[in-house]
């Protein structure tokens, strides 16, 4: 039987999303073809899903960071737009998919990063915050939908910063077909930074 | 700008979920390349909607019904599960792809349709419920996940009835290799029936 993770769906050809995926989910990773996982988590990887992960050829991608806190939080930790840029750029590269995108609930790092991808696709703000909303449900953060209205997306569209880099043409076209115009950089795109480690 | 439809996702490849597509929506519904509108509403569709479906060569496929309402609602209507499972033969049908299912809000006859949808890909109750309950939110009907646990699979996997039907080996697969069972006669599948109209 099938037994996709908590929060798990489908965002675009070729990427996924999730909360974090348990030991009994890993067989239905592997019936998907999930080629790469991109945690959003900064803790360590279980090393059995690494196992499984290096036995099935699945690369582990990490950008890990901490979730956006509330202002009146003391811990307050923001998001860094620069990893989230990153992590788009993983997105972008067609060599990494299908990929599945998860953090820990699949509500708040996950659903900023897909947020941000909705705005680099050129999505109204409406529709990206509706997604947000639909995974968060009621533990929605409004620093979450700031994140999302504040994001630069020229930084995720930055030049290859890989060699064996492939932007997503697929993605890309959507936002290039909806309102006409070419996305300045889009084409030569996929930023893909430091941080990244493969475990298969 | 890309405007999806309300409570627009995507369920599988080549296949998206909605509600109805209002007349805003339809552009974007041009820059995803779908091929099939699947709605599920009885109401004639608009006029508009269905030249902007001609002269973009999107096939209209309806399969109208009224959705499930609670045991104590006097108007009673219950979803016919014989149509669902036509419904079902159309999604299986790769010649149909990319299509999009709608109903009015995406919430109740669509839920339906993809939960029996996600039975017939063998996921776990637990999963295919909770994605329900994600686009109903705080209209989830029990009597729907009910339908959803009483439909019988196999009145969706019936052989086609259609010469040029070409059933989904992606859209089965998964739920193939998940428990390494052969579903009994899927790859033969794509039931669909009568009620089908095409506007291009």
């Amino acid at each position: 039987m099938g037994e996709p993770p908590e929060n798990f769906s489908m965002v675009w050809k070729g990427i996924y999303r999730s909360g974090f995926p348990a030991r009994r989910n890993l067989p239905f990773l592997r019936t998907i073809g999930v080629r790469s996982v991109l945690c959003l988590c900064p803790e360590e990887y279980p090393d059995s899903s690494l196992a499984f992960f290096e036995s099935n050829g699945i690369a582990l991608i990490q950008h890990g960071m901490d979730g956006n806190k509330a202002p009146d939080d003391r811990t307050g930790a923001f998001m860094a737009p620069e990893i989230v840029a990153r992590a788009i750029g993983v997105l972008l590269d067609e060599s990494t998919h299908p990929v599945l995108i998860h953090c820990n609930q699949g509500k708040h790092r996950t659903g900023c990063l897909v947020g941000c991808l909705r705005k680099v696709q050129r999505w109204s703000s409406v529709a990206t915050f509706e997604e947000y909303r639909r995974f968060a449900g009621a533990k929605a953060r409004l620093v979450d939908l700031q994140f999302i209205e504040l994001f630069d997306t020229a930084t995720a569209l930055q030049p290859p910063q890989r060699a064996n880099s492939r932007p997503s043409g697929k993605l890309l076209a959507q936002s290039e077909l909806s309102d006409g115009r070419q996305p300045p950089t889009a084409r030569q795109a996929a930023a893909s930074g430091p941080g990244a480690t493969a475990a298969a």
